[in-house]
């Protein structure tokens, strides 16, 4: 019973904890966000803050994507940059990834397109750090970010712009990631032995083959090339305009103070993790609000068959035609209905049983009860909210992190991947459809990581919150943050200290028997002038 | 707002399941504790957990020290045995080491002495094995075991006996931990670079200096040696004699479901953990209650310069007679009253500010606003009650891990440190009281910890019934726990990758030289013969 009354009354202290904190001590937070699809869940957490009584404001530029310069929730300081990473510079990639993928593109064409695609990414950290350095010099704003006296500064570590204006402020760090620069956080700030961890992009699960894990070390090596040559240069150039002589981007970088991960181990294969990684996995994830009459009524009239949603993110706005004849033509075959998010022309081959919709409450489609199966493509929001819901996936998997995303759900039963290259095949994405609608362990893995997913003491959103306010309360979190990446390389794989004792071993082993060499040696000679 | 009624929502939720929980599904565990000091924190999970309605039953022998066999909050079954870790195998082993300690003992002595210790723990895990085969080997007793149908095993993995038995009985295993088998918990389950990870025992802290590394590293391989040699062999007889073959002991050691640490990151040195390590430090702590009438005059009359509290734990049941006499002495001298847990005869020194007591109240004593100081030993309810309580400590530590513990105060500016050796010597002891008193910067630290250590989302002890409860409701925590410890060593650290890829990258060195050398070699003989 004391345990009963000792947790309420956490709960209601903790309650009256941030109704205090939100009326008398609203917290002010400088954040940096990401681009494009990034934008979706960081403007979740500012929402969340914003209701919590804190102060947000936002740094976005004049090509910014999604970032709104007004808001009700956050105000915004915009810089004028001349290039950036915006929809025109996303558009063409993505068409080229998707040809790939299909198979249409020649050798040479995919070569070409690769270093393409491997400069793109260095542009991408080239104007993150052009913007870094428009804030710095701008001595105007520095004075009036110093004034405004913000308590921390919270970023998207997939680019370096917030870690670089943070340690010129003196400003603890937060990170709300899933990426870090070049590949998944945990790389960059736990253990990873290649041996069970997958590499982004590798396509592997937590249990490799022999062959496999020669391909992840490969991989870890490529990306550990990449990282050095093309992308930290250009943050390191930054560093060493406007710090200290001696300031490495990749210490600033390990550095921050807490790094709220966007991923749970109901989703990632558990691995090693520090004390300052904080789960938030999910953490966009409402039950469902009552649709729309009009969906509701769509919803209704599918009976017993229930209903199938396909969404293939913000990113794809044109799908190729005959793909999306292809994947019209499967639906209209089954007796389910379907609501399919496409932006593109009406497929010639659409069924009466599918609504065309340009944007669609994708959260309060999947927690609807007669939602059957979700057809995505793998990116991390659609994923969570699937397992939130329990819904089972057929994953179409386009380009970065999908295919590994959706592979966490097939590896744990929940789903079904086909590639690009092979689903307008031999009734590929149909059957597919069919297995996933009449296999239930699907459904039922599904079910079951959603409930382990909700099985939690705090709700995600809550966590963060809880931690970035910690962060605010004790203005940072040194205590769980350790120091390790301040060592060089080598001493903190011990190379140096198993290098002396080997030699000392050596020399152990080697000085007895040269002193022994030595003495035979002098005993022949002897002899032998003894005899001459 | 959202977030309060969902906070509030959630906090409504649990309290909802914790009394339905207790009410209608009450778990059933099974639970090998640990001896010793072992037990005064099992004891408290135990009757948290029966307050939470669930069912213990708690394995005992009858040489069991101070698990008593009856209880209102479990039952117990008592394993006959002749042999036992009991008050006088381990009575002593601790004279020993004051002995050693306070250097009265010749070198041969320490020598002779540091064999005995290692003999004795090595005897302290047969006995754990003698344990595990008695109840293996009884018929009867294993028939009751799976007839009850236990949720899981409960067990202090200092000791193997309750792994060997839950892998027999094919049930989740849930560790309440902070030393496993044969060192620190995290050793055993998450990496630890030896480059910033103090070994147990080692007295270094998380920054050492080259020779520290060295010695670190030495540490390592000696407990490895040590632990391979003669600890595992006497658990892995036991696998050989009940399990299927191949049944490896270290890992179902590795393979448990939870590991509740008895730290935090407050007290622990930053570093990397694992997805299935809750932490719950200081879930012994509690607000002080008030103090018998007796005492709390004791307190009232210490006026201003209030009370020092000093207590050397459970296992120190007769202290050295002169060195109590420098103790009380010291104490003498002081104008704060002093309550003292001693257990030997009265030290003819005594001053009339000092009260010996054999019992003391020391979480409410230590939580009194005129405590002052408190003289620990280091173990870690002291150390941890310490934090909560924001406490400044001296330091005697005896054995053990009483050094590393109190190391980990010192560190963060909360603690001053005295060896046997030397605190009877130069008014060291007086000393160090009067520096920890008058010195402000030492109670600072000591409250910065407990504001850190107290601000939590939820506090320690219902986190880890939170977990155990997880662990019954899903029948395990198998998505926490990483399959990596099924691997060889070399290939889980990537020793077999390395080596073939370094074998192709000389190979493809190698072949040109080689296959220009052969050219060469070729050209020059022909051309040798062509000119005989």
């Amino acid at each position: 019973m004391m345990t009963y009354i000792g947790s309420m009354t956490l709960c209601l202290l903790l309650f009256l904890l941030i109704m205090c904190g939100s009326v008398c001590h609203g917290g002010k937070l400088l954040v940096f966000p990401g681009e494009g699809s990034h934008w979706v869940n960081m403007d979740i957490l500012i929402k969340a803050l914003h209701s919590q009584g804190h102060t947000i404001t936002v740094v976005r530029t004049t090509k910014s994507w999604y970032i709104k310069d007004e808001s009700s929730y956050y105000s915004s300081i915009t810089i004028t940059v001349t290039d950036a990473m915006d929809e025109e510079f996303v558009k063409p990639i993505i068409k080229n990834v998707i040809d790939i993928q299909r198979g249409t593109s020649s050798v040479i064409n995919i070569i070409h397109s690769q270093i393409k695609m491997f400069s793109a990414l260095s542009q991408v950290h080239k104007y993150a750090c052009d913007l870094a350095t428009a804030v710095l010099k701008d001595k105007d704003l520095i004075k009036t970010l110093k004034e405004n006296q913000y308590d921390l500064v919270l970023t998207d570590p997939a680019w370096g712009t917030g870690i670089l204006v943070a340690h010129y402020l003196q400003l603890p760090l937060v990170y709300n990631v899933q990426w870090a620069i070049s590949g998944e956080g945990h790389l960059t700030i736990a253990p990873s032995p290649m041996s069970y961890i997958p590499m982004t992009l590798s396509g592997h699960s937590d249990k490799m083959t022999f062959t496999e894990r020669v391909k992840n070390m490969l991989l870890y090596l490529l990306f550990t090339v990449r990282d050095r040559l093309t992308l930290r240069p250009h943050y390191q150039a930054v560093c060493d305009e406007f710090f200290q002589p001696g300031v490495d981007f990749y210490e600033l970088l390990q550095g921050a103070d807490l790094w709220l991960m966007r991923v749970d181990f109901v989703f990632e294969f558990p691995r090693p993790t520090m004390p300052n990684v904080i789960y938030m996995g999910g953490f966009q994830c409402n039950p469902a609000k009552p649709l729309p009459q009009e969906l509701e009524e769509f919803f209704h009239s599918s009976g017993e068959h229930g209903v199938i949603i396909m969404s293939l993110g913000t990113f794809v706005t044109e799908f190729p035609h005959d793909l999306a004849d292809v994947i019209a033509a499967a639906f209209a075959q089954l007796p389910q209905k379907v609501i399919w998010r496409h932006k593109g022309d009406r497929p010639a081959t659409l069924g009466n049983n599918t609504l065309l919709v340009d944007w669609m409450p994708q959260n309060d489609l999947l927690g609807h009860p007669k939602t059957r199966l979700f057809v995505a493509h793998g990116g991390t929001n659609g994923v969570q909210e699937a397992i939130y819901h329990g819904i089972p996936v057929v994953g179409l998997p386009l380009f970065f992190d999908q295919y590994d995303n959706l592979l966490r759900l097939k590896e744990r039963g929940g789903a079904k991947l086909l590639s690009m290259a092979t689903v307008d095949k031999n009734n590929n994405f149909l059957e597919a459809l069919q297995e996933v609608l009449d296999e239930p362990s699907y459904r039922m893995n599904m079910q079951r990581l959603s409930r382990l997913h909700r099985d939690v003491p705090m709700e995600p959103l809550d966590t963060a919150l809880f931690w970035i306010e910690f962060v605010m309360r004790h203005k940072g979190a040194a205590h769980l943050r350790t120091e390790s990446n301040k060592m060089p390389w080598y001493s903190y794989h011990s190379v140096d200290v198993v290098l002396i004792l080997l030699g000392v071993v050596s020399v152990l082993i080697l000085l007895p028997v040269a002193i022994v060499r030595y003495l035979c040696f002098r005993k022949c000679l002897k002899r032998k002038m003894k005899s001459e």
